[in-house]
């Protein structure tokens, strides 16, 4: 038997947002591989193998896949969200551009709803014109690189897609990015703080940026920062189409 | 009864990614309302009213959803992709905006895997670092807007994804995006040209900038440009969880 990787999507958190295709992956795998709570997330089958990691572990974890995979397993790779988005599928390739004997092993991503897409439907549509996706993690790049994207992204009037805004590791980062806002945008912009998107703990706050407070934020939540032309309408937010 | 309206993301156009949620949101509605190669994606069901329009009558298209939910109608409006993402959801805010008497109808948007993730897990993992999607179109925005972004984007080094790169009333915006690309980006620098993925006629093909000309995309394509730091490896194309 060969064996394969898929790296595979769950989405948010809900069932009813797994794709099928995700779901048929999971369905015919050997082997599960993950960071513990999201193993946990997927329904156990006799017979099936799982491993489970820490969060920091992404390296390992894509060379464990891989070694699995070359002795013939059919492993599923879960990911929160979509797994090319801040997640799984990089590591993967990352692991395999470091080991040539694994580039033969076949690799395929199913995608997933990432966090932002998710967020923005719950609280309208908030990414209805350009938007950037930017992690605001300085585990793997320098905060200067951070500061710099914040920058081009207002100047250039995008939607901001805040990923990973602030962790117990790291409880600098999504004041500091506040603050640079602040100095870049009108006190009014709108802000849209979504935490644990599609599960029962669910939360949506739609807030100007001047009460916009550091400790709102944590790893579950995805932070939208509008544009000038974001906006509210009855109980949503949204930005047009158009732009300028 | 009362009338809703569910914003509905199909996905790129394979079955086995529409998610549960759009599913059961598309076997419950009493009208379906969108453009008409979108609708003919849905199974017909005997009893729903079908309501297609054109491609350019996006608000016209809102109104009609708002005007039926109005009538206690549950109108599903179905997107391509996430209807969130340059799609549907902004326009049936902005027709709410326009409209106080509508602005008690529940608005529900249901995500769905949106052209660039899709494009991305087939090409491997070009969107694994910050990125950003740009709609190409000139039709709601000024070109010089789109300018601003591109050299936004390409000076903090996001990786981009185009959306609408070249239609046949608007020939010229993809090549005017590569010469800019090509001013400021180095000749190696890869682009993943992906048209109507996840669907029989796919294809992805992952080129040096040096080598893509515009007439190598068109309504049905996504575009990739990656970072400095995106690369191949064995048939894939990915950008590490590192920047810098």
């Amino acid at each position: 038997m060969n064996g394969a990787v898929a790296v595979v999507g769950l989405g948010p958190g809900a069932a009813e947002l797994i794709t099928p295709e995700a779901q048929s992956a999971l369905d015919s795998a050997t082997d599960v591989v993950g960071y513990a709570p999201y193993v946990q997330r997927v329904v156990p089958r006799p017979g099936v193998r799982y491993h489970t990691s820490d969060n920091r572990a992404e390296l390992q974890r894509a060379q464990l896949a891989l070694a699995l995979a070359a002795q013939g397993r059919h492993v599923a790779v879960v990911s929160s969200g979509d797994p090319g988005v801040f997640a799984m599928a990089a590591a993967v390739f990352e692991a395999m551009e470091g080991a040539p004997q694994w580039q033969s092993i076949p690799v395929r991503v199913l995608p997933g709803i990432t966090a932002m897409l998710a967020a923005a439907a719950r609280a309208g549509a908030p990414l209805g014109h350009d938007f950037c996706a930017l992690n605001l993690s300085d585990n793997l790049k320098p905060w200067s690189l951070i500061e710099r994207r914040l920058c081009a992204a207002v100047s250039a009037d995008w939607v901001i897609a805040m990923y990973n805004p602030r962790s117990r590791a790291r409880p600098e980062g999504f004041g500091r990015a506040l603050g640079l806002l602040r100095q870049h945008c009108e006190p009014q912009r709108l802000v849209v703080l979504a935490r644990a998107v599609y599960t029962p703990q669910e939360s949506i706050r739609v807030l100007p940026l001047s009460e916009v407070h550091a400790d709102m934020a944590d790893m579950q939540t995805l932070v939208i920062v509008g544009s000038r032309q974001t906006r509210r309408v009855a109980s949503y937010v949204y930005t047009p189409r158009w732009g300028g």
